[in-house]
């Protein structure tokens, strides 16, 4: 992580730390007021193109007993990622689980010390990859950009994104690495990793001067981040390629607006990012083998009908078309034509090259 | 994929049209004869040191109607194969079940193009990789090793796998790369990402003199045969190290001595790789955080107590251990002490250093 990036986390910290001590030392009960994340709290702000906190908050009270535990959990967890700062370390969400017990501090479950982390997390404004702390899953990136590591140990190294041909994955190195140059002219994020290995194979990163990003389903926040700074720091626009169903579609969604779970941080979404496809129109004009919608998928309609997100055009005509088309189709449907005509027609078309 | 690799891969391949073509010329119905992989055909190997299959064969008889479907899908199976092959190209197995389609071939989904793949490996005797044909699913390696790649477009290019200090996924390229020369002493094998990462980061890998392996899990074959390799190639012995719970001790069991449906297979196991933990004596020792044993993991211990790779010491004494705990514990239990203690105290325990 780039030092002055940690020194400002670490500031934060510890100027948490000062209020509660502060409020402590006057002899009164420490209170801290958390941004309220609950739905009825989120709104749509033009100005930034995504879904935001509104002005709701949570009290946390330190003379309240209920309220106790979770502030003693938020302070645990604040001193745990202030000792990451300085010692240049990152941890899993998991193992910040575990490591609580050598402290004596209780957490039920591994969902309840997530939940405080995303507390820290508003509370600052800051996100918790600033804080050195990761989830397990990875994405993974390919093609012609070179980033400089910050990483303790990698410090000032750079790397070609296309040093390996399977990809790099996106973790702790690569999340917090800057952007230094690119010979692409625009992001393209696949959903599958047959996908992405297929489009580093017949060198369509070339072709299309892209580079390639690996979702792996709905994407972790690691890969939305590198997306935003490719965006914002090299000037490349986003394009997302799914699967043609309403889980392929959200992904676009939440890369293009915003996740309703993160609506508390801030420079993960793409407000410009396209759904190039597969759209419930690219089903029918390129006649891809289908299968019908499920009760889930249905479901999957209904629930997003009535989400803000899917209010205007284009999104709500999506949901109206699979719900009249009825079926669905995998970005891998195109090898019916052969594994090249992706490439060669699918991508030529949409990308317009 | 080596040049010479894939030139036996194809000649194969085209023995076996040309054993079709001969029957048919001849006037007569071509019959193939495949190894039956049904586990009543699966015996123990003492001098492989692994599960392989027995004598019994299936017969495929194209004069049999019944036959002709799988006749035919085994045909066209081969055939997209060798295309692979010839053009240096690689397929998923998702996308070869799309593919099926521009050819009129009838699969009913994808379990059954699976199916049909085993069937070309085991009448072979070639992994469907030397075929060019991967899984979706990755696994990730970190170390101080040189590879050469042999993947179109990177032949002869030489990596370093602590390129990335997040780790380089074990894609198509890495598994068909050749180990050239390490520094390192040992394979570490590990099931979490958070342990992977963990490793990298506190150097762990330079106090161990140890190649890192992430193995997500129940490892994909792409994993277990890059394991092998190091350990053929360079002489390095394979440690692993997984959750201290049933899945964790056949994650283990698996890379020593094979699994069931990839018996027909070579070159996948390390007979002397050994389980370093977490094993039940282990959870007891350093007292670790548990979790009781669900049922689920009770019927898994009661399928393993009668699978032939379980017969013997110290497998069996595993089954009798964890029963008799009746808990498990994670491998990121350890963060109780703080977050080195894995590394400092008990990896230094269990490899001697």
């Amino acid at each position: 992580m780039m030092t002055d990036r940690r020194d400002r986390a670490r500031e934060l910290l510890m100027l948490l730390g000062l209020q509660v001590l502060d409020s402590i030392e006057r002899g009164e009960f420490p209170v801290l007021h958390i941004p309220d994340r609950r739905t009825s709290n989120i709104v749509y702000d033009p100005s930034r193109g995504r879904f935001v906190l509104g002005g709701s908050v949570q009290v946390r009270d330190a003379r309240n007993t209920k309220h106790l535990r979770s502030f003693v959990q938020l302070m645990w967890a604040a001193t745990f990622a202030k000792q990451l700062l300085e010692s240049g370390r990152t941890s899993s969400l998991r193992d910040l689980y575990y490591s609580s017990e050598a402290f004596g501090i209780d957490f039920r479950n591994q969902a309840e010390s997530n939940r405080i982390v995303t507390d820290l997390e508003s509370l600052t404004g800051m996100p918790r990859e600033e804080m050195g702390i990761f989830p397990d899953e990875h994405s993974s990136v390919y093609g012609p950009v070179t980033m400089r590591y910050t990483v303790t140990g990698y410090e000032g190294r750079e790397v070609d994104l296309t040093v390996s041909p399977d990809g790099l994955p996106i973790g702790p190195a690569l999340t917090t690495a800057e952007p230094v140059d690119t010979d692409a002219e625009i992001v393209l994020a696949v959903e599958s990793g047959g996908m992405f290995s297929r489009l580093i194979e017949t060198r369509a990163w070339e072709k299309y001067h892209a580079v390639l990003v690996h979702l792996g389903g709905q994407p972790p926040r690691s890969a939305r981040r590198l997306m935003r700074r490719l965006h914002d720091v090299l000037g490349l626009p986003v394009f997302v390629f799914t699967d043609g169903d309403p889980w392929g579609m959200h992904i676009a969604r939440v890369i293009v607006s915003g996740s309703a779970n993160a609506a508390h941080i801030d420079r993960l979404t793409v407000h410009d990012a396209e759904w190039i496809g597969v759209t419930p129109a690219d089903i029918r004009d390129y006649s891809l083998p289908t299968d019908p919608l499920t009760d889930a998928d249905l479901k999957r309609l209904s629930d997003l009908s009535i989400d803000p997100r899917y209010s205007d055009p284009p999104w709500c005509d999506y949901i109206v078309e699979f719900r009249s088309l009825g079926r669905k189709a995998e970005q891998q449907a195109f090898s019916r034509y052969g594994i090249d005509f992706v490439v060669d027609t699918y991508l030529a078309d949409k990308l317009g090259q």
